[in-house]
């Protein structure tokens, strides 16, 4: 899996060398490609969504030019990018995959789109721009949110045309929506709006965090095994997903503590003015690091060494992101 | 099909002969007994939805306690009971489709929910009763809206477990998002609200609640054809829900500016003070009418006479009722 060789001096760093199984590129080595491989599957999702917005004939006045614009506020896409690193832990070409990977990202952002609104929120600024229910007032807002969510399972039941059985397609969505939903991501935003102000303590932080932010990690990572029948490994890639959620939920309030707020895109300080649930507020920021550490080895453990290792990578930059 | 006989003294209006392809409970004669068969479905429909309900297990403060609320507050269940009409029609049992009712009066009581928003319509009675954000607060009614929409699509995803072949669910799927999402009821609610004190002419407001309210009915009444594999009809039967729509619609405009608040369980005038979009702001009450009759007319001949003749008895109801 390693017989790649990095790209001459002629090539950007997004034009990585296809090994692997011959389909998807890989990076020649995690420990200094990593960065590359998420430019480039950053690009490619961009490239996809740029793609499906064109294709919708954008009115003036229409959701769909909230839809757009939430969509390319600038997201990191890393959950389409963990969706992408689970086809190749599984052994399917990217391209096959890009409806799911369009509908976890249209999931991700209704779900941002609803949580900046003033009775949820009330934020004004992500990722450096204004929310969508600034630029395009409320009521439009939320039924971009709407329209977004709908969109992510028309997106899904488009898996069908790209060869995978039917059954396993309905499955694939059987699944998205009970990790979209009400026990899922929606039931994470109920608990994490009761937790306001409350005294939580780490299990209860924990269950928050594995709904609200690792149903979704889990839902990217177990539908490509879905899609190419690899049953047995579902359980530990959910387990890993419900880690690299952890990790990444960590580190996210961590920034929101000491982080850097240009490099973020938005204020920092804003989780202990609300009286957020989040782990500096249970304990030591030294304490969060280990706990941090605990889980990202904890999430390697359920990687099957002779795989692909982008997953172990995708761990690595999640514990080490500073935006 | 009209070979069955009306129940017995000792049995309740709702209790209907089994006749026709010998599973669903078919009224005697659609003439006078339209009114039981609206009863005993919308009761159905209330016991599938209670039963649902039931499985959720609704802790105090959960998502699912104000989704319960929304779903039982006495909603009409048309677009259910067009759906099993829909199923007599193309010789489906009632309880093979019932994910499928469940998710399309889920869809619909989520898009009640958003519509009735502050930001929305800022509604706060809804059939005589407070709506969701009154009772849960706004972030509430928001999450409970979205866990209704992507519930709705988890249901779908069911009928697979109800002896449908999958490609036939995923079609089914893909039908209902392109009806609920930007290319339907969102769209036609963007558009309802940019039409507010607008000069509208009859085709933009005819388009409007083809979208709004059409988008929906079709997709009732063409699902179960496509479950059935019933392509001939699906033309026809989504030509007939464009009708029924369009009659329901301005029926309800209607009941707004001549109606009993008492019956409707809301204020009426209210869409003349709201500036909204209404057949009556175009034209008299008497050429409302005369339009209602034209859709009636256009609906029924849509149908093949020789197969039953519920839905014709439905366009009927749609004319005639006054709540």
């Amino acid at each position: 899996m390693r017989n790649g060789h990095p790209g001459n001096d002629s090539q950007t760093q997004n034009t990585l060398t296809f090994v692997g199984n011959g389909t998807n590129p890989k990076p020649d080595s995690h420990t200094n490609e990593i960065a590359g491989w998420l430019t480039m599957t950053r690009q490619l999702v961009d490239t996809w969504i740029k793609e499906d917005i064109a294709s919708m004939d954008i009115q003036s006045g229409s959701v769909e030019e909230a839809m757009s614009y939430a969509l390319q506020a600038g997201g990191k896409r890393i959950r389409p990018q963990l969706m992408l690193a689970a086809a190749d832990y599984v052994g399917l070409e990217w391209e096959r995959i890009r409806p799911a990977a369009l509908a976890i990202e249209y999931l991700h952002t209704y779900s941002l789109i609803h949580d900046d609104l003033p009775a949820m929120d009330n934020d004004e600024l992500r990722r450096g721009k204004p929310t969508t229910h600034i630029v395009f007032g409320e009521a439009m807002a939320i039924l971009a949110g709407d329209a977004l969510l709908t969109e992510a399972f028309g997106k899904m039941a488009l898996l069908a045309e790209q060869g995978f059985p039917p059954h396993l397609v309905v499955a694939a969505i059987d699944l998205l929506a009970g990790a979209a939903g009400r026990t899922g991501l929606v039931r994470g935003q109920v608990q994490d709006l009761a937790a306001e102000n409350k005294a939580v303590d780490l299990d209860w932080l924990e269950n928050i965090q594995l709904l609200k932010t690792g149903a979704m990690f889990t839902a990217a990572l177990a539908i490509p095994s879905i899609l190419a029948e690899d049953h047995e490994n579902i359980d530990a890639l959910t387990a890993f997903g419900q880690h690299f959620g952890l990790v990444f939920q960590m580190v996210d309030d961590v920034l929101n503590v000491v982080g850097d707020s240009k490099l973020l895109g938005k204020s920092t300080g804003t989780d202990a003015s609300r009286g957020k649930a989040t782990y500096p507020r249970l304990m030591s920021l030294e304490e969060v690091n280990k706990l941090i550490a605990t889980h990202v080895e904890a999430a390697k453990r359920e990687l099957d060494g002779s795989r692909d290792d982008i997953l172990a990578g995708l761990v690595d930059f999640a514990r080490d992101r500073s935006w």
